[in-house]
């Protein structure tokens, strides 16, 4: 009870919209505000919890068009149990949520919360990255809506990126032909883990540029699978170097996040789907959750463990970072999973 | 060998692509030849064949953008044998091939050619039509692409086509509820085979007239399938009505073909599709056969006889009306199959 008595009686801070953001969000889009800790006594089957490390993700923009101002706002975070009365978590436990609020201590009820065994990864901030949901987005994208097969031609947008960077490694290690694209001083990064080649998108100021150097890395080959984390120039680009019969998982669109409502400037999209028997499928990752888990952790986990998955993490410090780090994503100031140690 | 004689000593005749259309095509971009009877004299292994019915079908549109001009027009059509060197197609056999020249006579080996036998249909052009390559697309789109299920909500567009109103039909004796989109004066009809309502496309000048109509349509349902003939406006419109895992079977786009390089209009098209978890697939029948003919002719062959699927077809007639019915696919002059009766 003590480190409980600690928390409370220090300062407990949190995040609220102050705004919806229009475009790219500003830091005072937040508001930092201070919560009165006398409010956090627990009842029968709730904890209180305080974030070791939270998580900021490129979905998360969507969400936040969906909240209203004042809402406080949330994402996934690997917390510490300071006190309980639940038999299922103890005091100690560390949990992961995927609606945690930005709140430096905080009572929850346990439904959403897992314990997670921290002794399976190298670093307890893994659970937010390659072994967590931008992890198992890679992994379930790669399988099940690529549905990869040994010999396909594989390219990975946002290659740098905590999903990207983990899809591409796992397709090389089933012998794929795999082109990542990532913004410029990143590609090098890329390639070290195992990538073909990457290509840097910032050089790409149409659909054509991206063509012709995706073209180029290709060398002929046609694509396989196409894991889009980003849209904009380099999918436009790609579109007409898909192979017949291609999977496109669409998992996310970061460079049209900020502008809603703007038209895609794919050519005869639709009608260019035919002949090619070409399957788009958006998905998220949830679909595959909780019943991929054992399947995934036995898979990833232990090429974590032994090495032959490499992943990077950018750790932002201190919890009045948060916007700044999710504001972060957007202008590519992250290598691999971005999170903030509170 | 009499008729083959006869059939040999009239004037053969046969249409060339004169010109590659750009946009609508016109009749003349087609010009009509005569040809060397001489020259058609039978190897061993060959057949000669007369057309009875030829089919003109949307598809052909970007069958001619990668022809040259000069060339002989191929289409699907049903013939006759008139004279035969080869065991497996005896004189008088009626076949069907998919791509057989707009030719009164010619010889043909028979790789590509298919005995049909007529008995099975109460007309011997529904082997084009309801029993051939439209009928064969509908039930392939709607059970292996749009994974129809009992109950589903289904949106058909180019409902009063030889595809579209199979399709219905197939979903609605399935229990689904089916919204199809056809020209004006067509909408009776459509609804006539037991589409639940069909919708005027030509009242929408506007992916959002589109939308509002179809919703109200639909009554508040959300679309687990859409069968998408035509693109355009109701596409366009129809998108956020899609349910969650709706599936979206990209089978035509007869409104875009004469307008290659356009831009596709749907906003934030890809990035909408990641939270409903939507699948698009672009098809073409000739994926699931010969394989599934068996199960085709088994299911359909007897809901044709018995009356329960009904079925419409324009028949022109003579073959010098083949561009003619070519180009009134697009202007929306067929109601159901149309063939030209040669």
């Amino acid at each position: 009870m003590s480190e409980s008595k600690a928390a409370s009686s220090s300062e407990v801070k949190r995040f609220v919209l102050a705004n919806n953001p229009k475009g790219l969000p500003k830091e005072d889009d937040w508001k930092l505000e201070t919560v009165d800790a006398s409010t956090l006594t627990l009842s029968d089957g709730e904890v209180l919890l305080t974030p070791k490390y939270i998580s900021v993700d490129p979905y998360l923009r969507g969400v936040i068009n969906g909240m209203k101002a004042g809402g406080v706002q949330t994402s996934i975070q690997l917390a510490e149990v300071v006190e309980s009365k639940n038999d299922q978590f103890e005091k100690g436990a560390i949990v992961v949520g995927w609606t945690l609020p930005w709140q430096t201590l905080y009572k929850a009820d346990v439904s959403g919360l897992r314990k997670i065994d921290p002794k399976l990864a190298p670093h307890l901030s893994c659970f937010l990255g390659v072994l967590g949901m931008p992890g198992q987005t890679a992994y379930f994208g790669l399988y099940e809506i690529c549905k990869l097969k040994a010999g396909d031609v594989v390219v990975v947008s946002g290659a740098a990126g905590a999903v990207g960077s983990l899809a591409g490694q796992l397709a090389k290690l089933k012998g794929c032909f795999v082109v990542g694209t990532a913004s410029g001083s990143k590609c090098k990064g890329v390639e070290a883990m195992g990538f073909d080649v990457c290509l840097d998108y910032t050089l790409f100021k149409t659909p054509e540029d991206a063509r012709a150097a995706l073209a180029k890395a290709l060398g002929g080959r046609e694509v396989n699978a196409y894991f889009d984390n980003t849209g904009g120039p380099v999918t436009h680009g790609l579109w007409p170097l898909l192979a017949k019969g291609a999977h496109v998982a669409i998992c996310g669109q970061i460079s049209v996040y900020n502008a809603v409502g703007e038209k895609d400037p794919i050519p005869d999209f639709l009608s260019g789907l035919i002949y090619k028997q070409i399957n788009i499928r958006g998905f998220v990752v949830s679909e595959f959750l909780p019943q991929g888990l054992n399947e995934f952790y036995s898979t990833v986990g232990p090429l974590v463990a032994s090495g032959k998955i490499k992943y990077a993490e950018t750790v932002m410090d201190g919890f009045d970072t948060l916007p700044q780090a999710f504001i972060g994503l957007f202008t590519g100031k992250n290598v691999g999973k971005m999170v903030v140690k509170v």
